[in-house]
């Protein structure tokens, strides 16, 4: 038997996020090609030995909703509503943002999404090849695709080159390369995509067997204008192209009634972005009531111009605050909390079958959260010291596809200082 | 004129938090027997100088409600609102609790509130005595006092017992010492305290020039019970009982009435606990219209075994959020929430003439912030970014009274591991 790549030893917690739960007591992981091959209670020996004593082992999170880019925005609309905020947002983008642009500001991104534990993240930016090279060079697994609207956007494509573009995406995503993902294609939103072009990209959705991610139902404000133009809700017009016959991940969701959630049932999952949603004023997701009708429930930090950064873990704790005060705190549970950052975000991006638990035949996509620390202990709780304690500044280290990304804190793949200055010449003529 | 014991150097950013609200840049601070003495353009000369290049200079965070020795039951009580956590945490108590304990799980949370920015607490527990001991060792400015029920404690004084502690607690605070603070007395609630005794507290109060620390209001199920026993709200009982005539902070306060912010007006406070009340579904404090009203807003914690962390920065940043969806993103102001957790929290404690904003002749309490970090670039909002972007990891260092008690991410004062061994076995009984 060929020689582990990677082993990953001594973890004082593992948990796996499989269908039972389990949380295993010092065991060991064997990874061989970027896949974990191997969890045992033996020590293990790879080619790369990476001791875990005294951490806790968990899947890398997953992120379900961003704008990578727009961390270049950070801070950039304060005090508005999402209405507000698109106005503000789309003439800073329209002052400086290109595809070069686009890629420095998803390298950033993706270098924060990677240093707080975020190992995958749900991608929509214009210039997605750019922002594609600019993940994959930090080390994310990184799910983009082409967006839609009617009208021309910053990269001032007509509609027919950004289906023509559409149709080649498989072929660009592979040219670029990095952890694999699914192909994604990814209309902006019903009020910015007409019924007749979500028509036309649900057919070659079909054609490229392609996922779709759209924003739908953020506030009430979104769904009265769409219910004035179409006399419908977001998720009718969805399931009246067609889109809904597609794995479907909702960016928000915070507004859906019951007969949206029927619909959605099989194939549409909710990006549930809790930090954004308040501080946009969009509205609080009934997320028990969701989960009730079977949806798949994941977690987004949406982009870093309205909820400033890209951290999972008070979203996570965010979410679980607002189960327990709209539902009672008895529907608050840790644990499945954690599973929407992990297993459950995989769920909804269709990869359920690769990543969000660490199981013998999933890619290693991992990370090492430090226990010791005096916000960390003592622990009666583990699920409870996870969402409503830790933080990014646990995660040590992260390996994505068993390739180790993130060591002792830092990125092994970027030069922040670099990086900065970068940013900061790129940033000088807003 | 004499050396200064210290001198803060090329502050790049230095948020005052004074009246005027100035943030200065490439600014130093001098400092002398742990009193601000000069804040200048120039470069000082101490007996200790501090290098803040590159560094975010700001007073010390105000936790204006907490219970530290209870640290060491956090994520104890998951699951529950108030009236099922405070069952099952008391139960927790009466297995483990003592002074000695209490002193212990003290100095666990004094050092994790200093290591994430807090250099001032307002901490209502048992033991007061034990439990300022274990913070001042950690170099924490700790408001503590005597906390008062109707029923024996855990610490087992009956009524008479607490009023005899309580006359002698400003002779036994000068004996522990430590940095300054106002005598406090603690009546827990007014459904644990009753009018008659709430009275004696009120002549006690004036008799030793003390102020007032308790729970009010914190859900609707305790208004419901006030007013069942009482027919009045709990504000009504604290204004009938003389208490309002004395500086009062309000542990909580979600549930006042205009007629409640009428009578608090002038005196109180509320200690706004966002994490907390969501997490016990106790409500969502109408911030804005307290602040309508005159009222001073600060912001708290509350204990480990609710909130699970003593951080204020997600505190803040959920104080922030809640603001936007109850009364609009237009309300929301990141300078005033970190006015909340600086200066406000020193005003809502009666302590506004010694902390709370760097300026002359004020205690030098004071946090340095790494800013060059993925998560905290571009800055193009430098309150938006302290309050939505940055956390306790971003703390590098942290001074209390002009002494150095965390540097370089650790404490000066404690031994962690130490203290992780002793926790660790206090804990097992459990």
């Amino acid at each position: 038997m060929p020689e582990l790549d990677l082993a990953i030893n001594n973890a004082r917690y593992l948990v796996t996020c499989n269908s039972s739960g389990e949380v295993l007591e010092n065991y060991s992981i064997g990874i061989r090609a970027g896949e974990i091959v191997e969890i045992s209670k033996s020590q293990l020996n790879g080619a790369i030995n990476y001791d875990a004593s005294g951490k806790l082992i968990a899947p890398g999170l997953v992120n379900t909703h961003t704008h990578l880019a727009m961390t270049l925005l950070r801070g950039y609309a304060e005090g508005v509503d999402l209405q507000g905020f698109l106005e503000r947002v789309w003439a800073a983008e329209g002052a400086i943002m290109d595809g070069s642009t686009a890629e420095l500001g998803t390298k950033l991104g993706a270098l924060e999404a990677l240093l707080s534990g975020t190992t995958t993240t749900l991608d929509m930016y214009l210039f997605p090849e750019d922002t594609h090279r600019g993940a994959v060079a930090a080390g994310l697994r990184h799910v983009a695709g082409p967006i839609f609207f009617d009208f021309p956007g910053l990269d001032g494509m007509e509609w027919p080159a950004r289906i023509e573009f559409a149709k080649s995406w498989p072929d660009k995503l592979g040219k670029i390369g990095g952890p694999k993902v699914p192909i994604y294609l990814m209309p902006h939103a019903t009020y910015t995509c007409s019924p007749d072009h979500l028509s036309e990209i649900a057919a070659l959705a079909n054609e490229i067997n392609a996922n779709i991610h759209i924003h739908i139902s953020e506030n009430n404000r979104e769904n009265e204008d769409v219910a004035t133009r179409y006399s419908r809700t977001p998720t009718d017009i969805l399931k009246d192209s067609g889109l809904l016959n597609r794995r479907c991940v909702y960016g928000h969701g915070v507004h859906l009634s019951d007969s949206d959630l029927a619909e959605m049932s099989g194939n549409a999952a909710v990006a549930h972005c809790p930090g954004s949603n308040l501080k946009l004023a969009s509205g609080i997701a009934d997320v028990t009531k969701y989960l009730k009708h079977g949806i798949t429930v994941a977690l987004g930090t949406d982009g870093c111009s309205s909820s400033n950064d890209l951290d999972m873990w008070p979203v996570m704790r965010l979410a679980g605050y607002l189960i327990a005060q709209n539902s009672g705190p008895q529907n608050l549970d840790a644990e499945r909390i954690f599973r929407m950052a992990t297993i459950e975000g995989a769920r909804g991006l269709g990869m359920a079958d690769s990543i969000g638990s660490l199981e013998v035949g999933k890619r290693a996509d991992i990370i090492a959260v430090e226990l010791n620390s005096p916000h960390l202990i003592p622990i009666h709780n583990l699920f409870a010291q996870l969402v409503f304690a830790a933080g990014r500044s646990d995660v040590s280290d992260v390996f994505v596809d068993g390739e180790q990304v993130v060591e002792d804190y830092r990125s092994t793949k970027l030069d922040f200082s670099q990086l900065q200055k970068d940013v900061t010449n790129r940033i000088a003529q807003l």
